[in-house]
């Protein structure tokens, strides 16, 4: 029998975990939540029922992994922990700085009930910060740097669409090719903001706007684009539609370590993502560790888990035998 | 109080631990063994006993980590489960098609022991082997790339050393550039041998040796050579021991594979490694994985794991709550 998966939240990443579940035969989507009115939403998954939220306790025992699709500023602080005390639960909890606080309530909430939680899947967090760990406990002398992109950067293209006069807008965020290229050269450089990114900017005004103000306000905008080499784009928005309604991004982990008695030898871990969908991506680890959450909760195991805390192996729809032999 | 690390061998692998264990303050090498007379060998840390392999057993209850340095033809296929019965063991067995026998011998004799064996611990089998698993996980409809090199193998270089007429030998193995590219550009390419690695051979002949013959012995040995784009330069033996000391090497694992309902995203996984020292490199990753062992025991675990089996937190010095505040 395949694991069950709910999907609560039907935006881009509840797309592509749906698309995501379908490539693993070991895995069926049974049912998605949406606060909106279910009728009025398709899904693409043939068999799989569309729910309103307040149904979700009614699947209490339907699902074997409720996967959290909602955002980490108002949604998941309190889906993750309420729902953990229904369901394993997975989601991609991104606000690093509130990581420790999510894990207490999560893993409060999945102890209580029995269940398995696993919070902060993707690939930063996620994938990321397990090749940072793998990293640093390997090269315990060195230094770690991440660079992103090239890819689209949500929050950078909502800053710009706030502003007066802008219709429409998309922003790419540049690793800088000759820092990278330093960084892969073990030469350990210090890199300020502005020499690790480039922030490129495609822009549709809204007619009679003024290109020369709002190009100031998009480069002195602090914190989004004040630190940063910034370049702004005026295009039709037929343009924008046509060359950027993609959501790729990617990015870079590296870390450049010495080894030897006298730290003579230097050496680079590189970890590296170039992915043509960030959502469907994120969506595909994502599915990996709804796999690893059924495993751990069968084994009887409760509470809240990361990344950090799982064995490679429970990943993977094959035995430990097989992985042994065919990918050791 | 540190965790006890023992070396059983002191070639190239078992400085490289010693190298790799100075770098972890949680660690120290209490006793390094050989099969040489004791008194003949000079170590490197302070405080640390030479002992002969015969005195192994009176270290039962003073080493909490006995980390096996041996060959993986002839010494470790032995030395691991005559150890595991002693030590915690880690060993870094590379034959990958007689993996899952040795599992099964080191298993037995660690859950008698009621002790903890981490085999096949390096980059390959290793770090590899992991890359190759979590990306298979994530992107299950994708296809894997291993490449090699630029490096030293040992391997090649004794092949050439064994033909009649050449004095010494380096042989490198060389990532071709244009196949990485095409993997990266997430093609999918089908491979030939040839088409994937270079093979590039420095040679110091005999006095009166035909190079002709040698070049013409070199490029059609079966296996080794005959299957490759092969260049070999003939040069003097200060040339080679000024240039081509050093035992360097690398690779990358790639996995490129689809998302989206119809497949229609293309997604590149990278992982790769530049090692100015490939032994060093390898004790690191030795190192980190004791630790693992270490923990694993503490909390009364027995038997035989592989990379696959270990979670990442494991091999950290730092507490799971650090880890998630610093890493994730």
């Amino acid at each position: 029998m395949s694991i069950r998966i709910g999907i609560m939240g039907y935006g881009n990443l509840g797309r592509g975990v749906e698309c995501a579940v379908k490539q693993n035969p070991d895995m069926e989507v049974v049912a998605v939540f949406t606060r909106r009115d279910p009728k009025a939403l398709s899904i693409l998954t043939e068999g799989a029922e569309v729910c309103h939220v307040d149904e979700a306790e009614a699947w209490k025992d339907k699902i074997d992994v409720m996967i959290l699709c909602g955002g980490s500023a108002t949604d998941l602080p309190k889906q993750t922990p309420k729902y953990a005390k229904l369901f394993n639960v997975v989601d991609s909890f991104d606000t690093h700085a509130k990581i420790p606080e999510h894990f207490a309530n999560v893993d409060k909430a999945a102890k209580e009930s029995g269940k398995l939680g696993i919070i902060s899947v993707g690939w930063d967090p996620g994938m990321f910060s397990l090749n940072r760990m793998y990293a640093n406990a390997i090269l315990p002398e060195g230094r770690d740097y991440t660079f992103w992109g090239k890819g689209v950067s949500q929050g950078h293209s909502d800053a710009i669409r706030r502003i007066e006069g802008v219709k429409n807008a998309k922003q790419y965020t540049i690793p800088v090719e000759s820092a990278l290229e330093a960084v892969r050269g073990g030469e350990n450089p210090e890199l300020t903001t502005r020499q690790k990114h480039l922030r490129e900017c495609f822009v549709v005004l809204e007619e009679g706007a003024d290109p020369a103000r709002i190009e100031n306000e998009i480069k002195t905008m602090p914190n989004y684009f004040a630190d940063y080499d910034t370049t702004v784009h005026f295009i039709s928005e037929e343009e924008l539609l046509r060359e950027h309604s993609g959501i790729p991004h990617g990015g870079f982990v590296i870390r450049s370590g010495k080894t030897g008695w006298n730290q003579e030898n230097n050496n680079v871990i590189e970890y590296s993502l170039k992915l043509d969908s960030n959502p469907e991506f994120t969506a595909c680890v994502i599915a990996a560790y709804a796999r690893a959450a059924y495993k751990l909760s069968l084994e009887g195991q409760s509470g809240c888990r990361t990344v950090l805390d799982i064995a490679p192996a429970y990943l993977s729809a094959k035995s430990n035998d097989e992985l042994r032999r065919e990918l050791l």
